[in-house]
């Protein structure tokens, strides 16, 4: 690697910092299925939401199967919540809009929810939905129009649609305080020496003066 | 169930059909996840896309996890074929352009084909992508961006995605001819009476007369 001109993995991390979002986040409770859980890690950290909210309320903490999050929750802001109860408490004192997911006639369909707002998506168990707390502190609880027989969508199909849907409609590209910018900024491109001490010192000069967005194709691995 | 007015599954029946397309299907090559395979068919049936191919290319025939498609399978059309130049002869023969999903920096973004033509969505296997033959035969290469680390979605993200963003901007809201129509509503009445002869009777005796369409939502199975 030239030491001439920035690393091109900066210069990635900067474009995928350019179009990470905070101002929208996922929740997910007592989700069983890790295949489901991590299709969703892999689905946010590729569309740049940033924060995933895990809340356990009647299971076990959900496993993480690397095999189909190919390393996402890397990037990613995890929040672990013991109970619906705790993790309404932290959406609400960040100024979260709770919009819980749920199969009902009288539920709104997604298009209608207002987008542009700080606003918690929040997706229950595969079986049983969300536990009740939710649905006693939901803004609105919403669902996917479909049109078969199959009203129900796999959840992380479902997590995936909300997500593409919001986005977009979204009006700005990132949400991100200069502030929280410069946090993950050093958080990634720290992760990004892959342990090399050489590669740390290099990308930390980079941290006061980054580098120009480049949006590479992520298997571009070789620059 | 009263016969003085007609059964409320025909109803929904009907506003499944009003709602059915082919001009839109979905092609999985090699596809090894039966999780990944069942949530798409089960994504498909949702969205009202009524025809999947399913083309064992190299490996063997995949199998559907019935606890994730929910029977999502019994409403549809699939098709399977031995080998890619076996699907591509009938989709060509049936006028379908060919959009390969395929990721790299000289395929075009999913928002810039064209939509409402007729047009077959291949997406190959988790792994290796879609063998040379459909390369040779794309209309188009396409991808779902992203703006993450991970460039790459999940098998059943990529497909959800694709239909949602393909339907979002799709101008009729079906595109079945009268003659599709019937064929569909005869086999499905058929399958709506769940073995019961005395139903098969009921249902049959609509056929000519079918009630208007009525969108109770699916889960709502006891009427």
């Amino acid at each position: 690697m030239s030491q001439s001109q920035p690393p091109r993995r900066l210069a990635r991390a900067e474009a995928v910092l350019a179009a990470r979002r905070r101002h929208l986040t996922v929740v997910l409770e007592d989700a069983h299925d890790p295949h489901n859980i991590s299709a969703v890690l892999r689905t946010c950290e590729a569309f740049g939401i940033q924060d995933v909210h895990i809340v356990v309320e009647r299971g076990h903490a959900p496993s993480i199967n690397d095999a189909i999050t190919i390393g996402a929750e890397r990037w990613l802001t995890l929040h672990r919540h013991a109970g619906a109860e705790a993790a309404i408490a932290v959406l609400r004192a960040r100024g979260y809009k709770i919009y819980v997911s749920h199969l009902s006639s009288e539920s709104v369909a997604l298009p209608q929810l207002p987008v542009d707002v700080r606003s918690a998506y929040v997706f229950g168990n595969e079986r049983d939905g969300v536990s009740s707390a939710w649905a006693e502190n939901a803004d609105a609880r919403f669902l996917v129009p479909t049109s078969g027989f199959t009203g129900s969508l796999n959840l992380s199909v479902a997590v995936a649609i909300t997500i593409y849907e919001r986005l977009s409609r979204a009006r700005t590209p990132s949400d991100l305080s200069e502030e929280e910018r410069r946090g993950l900024r050093a958080a990634w491109y720290a992760k990004l020496a892959h342990g090399s001490r050489e590669l740390e010192r290099t990308f930390e000069s980079y941290l006061e003066n980054p580098p120009d967005p480049e949006l590479s194709f992520p298997w571009d691995r070789s620059r």
